[in-house]
């Protein structure tokens, strides 16, 4: 299927690995041109290589129809204005006119709301609300005018079932979710700007294997007890793959995904048990 | 129907008038202590010699089988930890000791996400999102111990639906009520206490007239042609009274309601047109 | 609390036992007369025995605000025409002309899709989707000609959560709830007229006894051991009661509830993990 | 993106125009053999036809990676046990092996439901839940058995914001969808078989064109006139494509849309509302 989106521009935050690289090499495979995003330079840096050559594989093998994607990394902390004004002004970037903006921040820490004073709060929602949408307001209004824009959020399938210890990230998720309804159904939406939430349940990144092992060490038994009795839970009998996750991105990017705004896209192997 | 908490003590906000108002007098002719809260004094102090007659009535008609409920007011500005540290040391009062705490904060001004920096949106989520947890935090575990409370946020049907120029209720009240269903299913629940957000459509107050009046002048019509408008655009054909939405937060606070937590309750006429 | 519906007529169906039973006593409670039904004869003269004290003993109560309300039953199979015409032309009863109706059905049985025919699916079509459906049209207009009216359908959780084996019940309830989504925001609405549905998760009933003890007996062990771990996993530690139902459903049959349309509201406890 | 089906087999129904047919050009595009099934035999031999040259062309720009795809037709009334018995024996065909199944069926007729009889009601039933069961239960195991499976129900935006004039659909579908829900979460979750439903809000098919026109008839009014009103109360301003629609099934059919199951895909231009 050729999603239609070669030669386009993408900003991928969180990309140097788990869901955000995993997204970062589904656009590059279709020939987007990528700015990926992290805190971390050498590891963005690795990433990126790996990109490039993903990209120069995949212009190879589409028979060259498109010409092979740029690959730029700007190491920055996304949730700052600086940060921001790093990844907007990288020297052979789009500058502001990315057609395709992939939001994605570590979630906040696990913990108890009792401890939990205003600037914990504030720095969630700083982290996983407001920044995307201060990256919302800087990218939608171009996209606008070009007639053309994606916006996929990476939230969390607790968006749509919090479950206790996660409330700073319910919170803040929530929070972005909820502005993301009405923005979606805005006039944007008339001038092909998408914007959705694509909302993973457990996937196997470095990010699961960490929770894993704490969660190991925590209740006194073995990584490959635990990963047995998590993937139990899960109707699909297994964790996700970042590149299926990277695949569905990619395709809410696409031109065929068009008609689709302000939805909430749930990949999480059936566990979520809701209907709606 | 006898909702069985005669003698326990509420605190209600923005309970000078509109649908904070509703639920104080809904509450006191059940016979509840309330302690009410705004920010304008005189107002305030209005609606709290009403709440007394109310109680009067209500301790008369219910034939005397609880005693007069006492109405404390306390003018603060509860989105500040001075304000809340007002109503929780104010003479006559439980202390933190409620057993019920009606969080309402006036909404957010409308307008463009484009013109909303850092400072405005962080207004927002204090007054709608981290002041109603901080009361929650204030409160719940007292609630817990004495293995009895109700936790009722008013929050707006734009929790379901957003709309664009209200961004920034949409964001900061949705963050609420992510944070809300997780921590309602905490084992706070196993100790008779409740969470649920109650969720207004339009209902005629103060705030609505105000509104309406502006889109009248906007559009340069009547303000009976901009009700009419409204109006014809609510299944139920009338906005609703505060009356009706006080004694369904009533209702919420009873000990029949022990069974419902975690829930958004929508009370629109039938405008939103979900099925869930 | 006045509910304001002392005097009017309320059709409760598979109101022989449980979660019916409960709700004809609060509305009986409440001074409303009640007509009671359910397929057992001998039950359900039972309940109309007890139904009767509820309403004298209210009525005193209440300082004989109200006249004690009249109680009657009529033993038919509410999901056939010749059940629902008995109903509807019982002597002494309102003919088609209840204030408040209250459909109810037993869930159909569990088991696996794969051995339900056609006749299985609409019989349960027919006792689940259908036969409310027949009662809505019978009284819904009669209502609304007389600018009062009230629907309350007992479906389940399961509406929000489907599970396997509970196929017949997610399959046919869900029906249930899409139609009643359209008309309970129809011009009806203008009239006076809410449609509601009232989902209960796990209740003290007798029909949960015999599924624990069933469940006790393929797995081997006592009731006591399948009660207790059904109950852990409730957010709020216990089953519900059918008195507490009856509350919810009394309270959505008041004149306070009527802004409320179109809605389902669960109490399960907490035990539904989704935000909405 | 390479959706790895290339010689599967679909089974589309109500694939001889509109969304159906969207649906299986999607497919063979990527090299699945089709059986695409309706009633008229007429026009189902011109799709036929139609989609042979989209296969030839496909296999064609695919650099021949895969063989042409087989297409079928069997013009048959699907919703009854003869039609299907005649799709799931056609020469050629793939017996119940099918490994990707579309399950579409017209809308039944709007109306004001009462005057629905238990006979309309069946057959919408029949048709637009029990049909797609039937489908399910004859493809599922096999599906399971060989690791891989996919069902698309198409279905439609009115099971999330249901009309009053569409009772029957509104009824059946969500009927539908609520048993997916149960099913896409059982054990056949762990062999590789996801069952979604994708709905669509207006398309630009010829039943929108008939349904407009009756509009523009009924309200005294032009065809361009009720196609304005219409596109205006769309946020993206356009009515959907059959081929986008296409593309968004083909996805849901491919190996990498494998993490999503029992999840309600709504591709509506952002009409509806809410935030879930």
């Amino acid at each position: 299927m050729d999603l239609g989106i070669s030669g386009k521009w993408a900003l991928v935050c969180g990309a140097s690995k788990g869901l955000g690289a995993g997204c970062a090499q589904a656009l590059v495979r279709e020939g987007v041109n990528v700015l990926i995003n992290a805190r971390g330079s050498e590891v963005l840096a690795l990433a990126a290589t790996d990109l490039r050559a993903f990209g120069a594989d995949a212009t190879r093998a589409g028979g060259s129809k498109w010409s092979q994607p740029t690959v730029l990394a700007v190491a920055a902390d996304i949730t700052t204005a600086e940060g921001r004004a790093a990844v907007f002004s990288a020297a052979g970037g789009p500058g502001h006119d990315f057609d395709i903006v992939v939001t994605n921040a570590g979630g906040p820490p696990t913990g108890d709301f009792r401890t939990w004073e205003r600037e914990t709060w504030i720095k969630a929602v700083d982290a996983n609300m407001l920044t995307p949408i201060e990256l919302i307001r800087a990218t939608v209004d171009g996209m606008a005018a070009r007639g053309f824009g994606r916006i996929v959020n990476i939230t969390s399938s607790a968006v749509k079932a919090p479950i206790d210890i996660l409330g700073l990230s319910n919170g803040a998720r929530s929070g972005l979710t909820g502005f993301v309804a009405g923005v979606a159904r805005s006039p944007l939406a008339r001038h092909g700007v998408t914007i959705n939430n694509l909302l993973p349940g457990r996937f196997d990144t470095d990010r699961l294997a960490t929770t894993l092992m704490a969660t190991a060490e925590k209740m006194g038994t073995t990584l490959d007890a635990v990963r047995k009795a998590q993937v139990a839970s899960i109707p699909a009998g297994r964790f996700g793959r970042a590149q299926e996750f990277g695949a569905i991105c990619a395709f809410l990017c696409s031109v065929h995904a068009g008609y689709m705004t302000g939805q909430n896209m749930l990949a999480d192997g059936g566990v979520y048990p809701g209907t709606f």
